[in-house]
């Protein structure tokens, strides 16, 4: 397990539990020295679970989180399996790339969501993260409680959070948002997860006249220009009663769906806040600034975070080392639909 | 009302709902322009609910939240009624130099506990804000996850917060931390508390030999050097192994006690977090510095924050406004109990 080198990225493959189950397995495991340390864990503790320190790019299986750099392909072997996420929809020219060192690699991305791969399924566990944080950031921006508080002097009422798109990010979005105290209300262009947004306690938000929309492997498909219109007009108007609005709303492999155009966060009260999870696709929100929090005109916070899992790297990185534990405990058959279906790049040739 | 010049300090201590209610009460309100604007309050919407835009220090009584600034005392006529937070244990020369004024002036600190003020009670309506945007600021510091969570992949275990000082500030810390679905210890030198620490879903940390110590006017009295002794040792033991801990406790007047010694701090684990309400009254921890976030060498994140209610100014000036209301309707009767005890300085006397 190389150290990771991206921008940002301070979550590692592994963590020192996981080197602890592989070896218990036979495995043996070599972790780049420093690897762990943004996600708090030491030379030592990865030592004392048995991994040995040395160069990772030796091994026959590289584990990582973010796609290669140039200097990291230049390091990748002929004939090693990469695994990772790599972007596959969003950057073909990275496959190839990597191709090109005829190496193999699997994209976490890729993990077919069925039952029996779901512990191997990064995009979940990751998106866990991100929708319990982002819930966290829009409780501290806001100026506002989210429960609802009866003191002596009177009453304050609970906030009231919209949750547009409710995919694993969303979903945690809603349970938080409903933990603190807040009024939930839950959209998502597919009303098969109506009853997942109301098991949870908040509100599903039904549009009259849209249809399902749910496209293979449980993503929404992108919605028609009249629909979307129609989708807005009657979302505006919930969004101005809103005081927080979490987006989650992602299209594999395209840019995010402008669900929230600039006229409707006219519509919200000053002091009201938006966070968009979607701010890496160019976000749900016409006026995101990726990587950026900046308050509009008419008083609204905007907050477009990039890698939210990487802000809490500890427990991101322990989610991720799980998923990566199952992977290889499946064992790399590419006859098996998990792997097949992962497999985006094999012996030098993009699949 | 004046508009607050103090560094840090958003609140305003009235908002436009609590004008309206002194305007039915055939109150004339005069708000300084621009008063409420970091608090999400314009001046459009003080003139809505019947306020005159003027020169605030002209009125019989005048509201504000800090004490008086040099160029405010300037401005403080002979005779006006000031309220506000006055510290005045804290700085008596501060009570001195409106005493030269020849005004009167109630300071919040002051308001007598009793069940009849409690509709005025601004430091219990503040600390309420304080409380739980502490652990809001302990679980976004936090790279592990506040809530239990059983996924495919396994399962991440609860944080484990403790909340020393269980005062209106501790008990919401308690209350917040386990919306957020933690495992709460919560420690008070006065026994007293236990049942409400228990009654919030926390576990009471009891110290064997450690009699009640409950001061006139609900504070903790201060412990003596060998009762902090055993304190110490005792709840050392259970601060290394906490994720999370928030201090809350404040002796009136006197430096905040050190609850929480260097040698603790070695014993938690890197990326624990504490954040340390009595920042602004010298720290409960050691290691404390006020007004700043940093991470210790062993990997500790400490969190002093100075003014909490004011990063929350809408809702905290909504309660504090509420305070201020109920103290008006009163009427400013200086043989009733209430007024009396608030009272610090009387037509130019410090009393």
């Amino acid at each position: 397990m190389p150290k990771e080198t991206a921008a940002r990225e301070r979550r590692v493959a592994l963590v020192p539990d996981v080197v602890r189950r592989l070896r218990a397995a036979e495995h043996e495991v070599i972790v780049e020295a420093g690897a762990g340390l943004a996600a708090g864990a030491t030379d030592e503790q990865y030592v004392a679970a048995g991994a040995s320190l040395g160069d990772p790019w030796a091994a026959e299986v590289v584990a990582k989180v973010a796609p290669p750099s140039e200097a990291e392909l230049v390091k990748l072997r002929s004939g090693t399996i990469l695994v990772g996420f790599l972007n596959p929809l969003g950057d073909p020219d990275g496959l190839a790339a990597i191709a090109a060192t005829g190496a193999t690699a699997l994209a976490m991305e890729r993990i077919p969501r069925i039952s029996r791969a779901q512990s191997m399924d990064a995009l979940s566990s990751q998106a866990t993260v991100s929708g319990y944080r982002a819930v966290l950031i829009a409780s501290t921006e806001l100026e506002r409680f989210f429960p609802m508080f009866m003191t002596a002097a009177g009453t304050v009422p609970p906030a009231q959070v919209l949750v547009l798109g409710a995919g694993v990010a969303g979903l945690q979005a809603i349970a938080t948002a409903r933990r603190l105290g807040a009024v939930v209300t839950g959209f998502d262009i597919r009303s098969a997860v109506k009853e997942q947004i109301q098991s949870l306690g908040a509100r599903f938000f039904e549009v009259e006249g849209l249809g399902d929309a749910e496209a293979e492997g449980g993503y929404a498909r992108e919605l028609t220009p009249e629909e979307q219109q129609i989708q807005r007009d009657a979302l505006s108007v919930q969004m101005g009663k809103s005081d927080v609005i979490v987006t989650t709303a992602l299209v594999p492999g395209r840019p995010a769906p402008k669900l929230i155009p600039a006229s409707a966060v006219e519509l919200m009260k000053p002091g009201s806040v938006i966070v968009d999870l979607a701010a890496e696709a160019g976000g749900n929100c016409e006026l995101t600034r990726p990587g950026e929090t900046y308050t509009t005109d008419g008083g609204v916070k905007i907050v477009g975070p990039l890698n939210l899992p990487s802000e809490m790297a500890e427990h991101a990185s322990a989610l991720y080392a799980r998923n990566i534990l199952s992977l290889i405990e499946l064992g790399f058959d590419f006859e098996d639909e998990v792997v097949k279906g992962a497999c985006v790049v094999r012996e030098g040739k993009v699949v």
